[in-house]
């Protein structure tokens, strides 16, 4: 697989063809944000772009707005539905990186003062309390 | 200070203005991109909108857009550059988050290969490092 190639059977690809179920946090016409299913800290939300891309790199330069314009706002909401003292956001590109799905697509973390990330890997989390993250960013993210 | 209020004397604010000096690797209507003095990796470097915002908190998503969009030129032009096998691109908002100068920026880092960055803190990197590092990212931006 060269660096430029985009493989459609990644699990964002089929997440956002419906193959695989998420916990949805926000959709538009342009991106959908889910929770991470291996949060480095609760109300860690990945922004997707529909169109596909395998990151940065290689995205087209109107997409990258639409999803900038999202990730803005699941940044504020997931900050308020978390009572987060910041928010961090990480984008990985290749492997070296720190990608590990070939679909762009940006991390959003609430961060709480003196509290370190968790590393992204391990099992995966609870889906009822996934469940329950997503709701409450649902939640912020309508009032 | 609020979290919502931007100070101008910052430094970043200070670049944008002229007052301090950087390693500029890139500039168009919208932003600046020079070297970090603290590098966490060789090609490490600073995506600026020129319009004020605090973070990506506040900030207009029309200014987004333009970042996103010198982002993902200047990380094509640092993975070139330094024949990186990756690009890392983090975002901070506030100080929990990690967020040291309070005017919006997005980071750029090269990335190899098994070579973790190092960490943000410690002394100022060599000028006359940072320059030639400077002078490859934006020989790559013009190739």
């Amino acid at each position: 697989m060269s660096e430029t190639a985009y493989d459609p059977q990644n699990i964002f690809g089929k997440i956002l063809r419906g193959e695989v179920p998420c916990h949805k946090v926000y959709e538009d016409a342009h991106v959908i944000a889910f929770m991470d299913v291996m949060p480095q800290a609760d109300g860690h939300t990945l922004v997707v772009p529909k169109v596909p891309s395998r990151n940065l790199l290689d995205a087209d330069p109107v997409v990258l707005g639409h999803l900038t314009a999202a990730v803005q706002k699941v940044a504020r909401a997931a900050k308020a539905a978390f009572s987060a003292d910041g928010v961090a956001v990480y984008q990985y590109n290749e492997a070296a990186a720190g990608q590990t799905v070939f679909h762009l697509h940006v991390h959003v973390l609430p961060r709480h003062d003196g509290v370190a990330p968790r590393r992204h890997a391990g099992g995966m989390a609870d889906q009822k309390m996934l469940a329950e993250h997503a709701e409450r960013i649902r939640a912020a993210l309508q009032g």
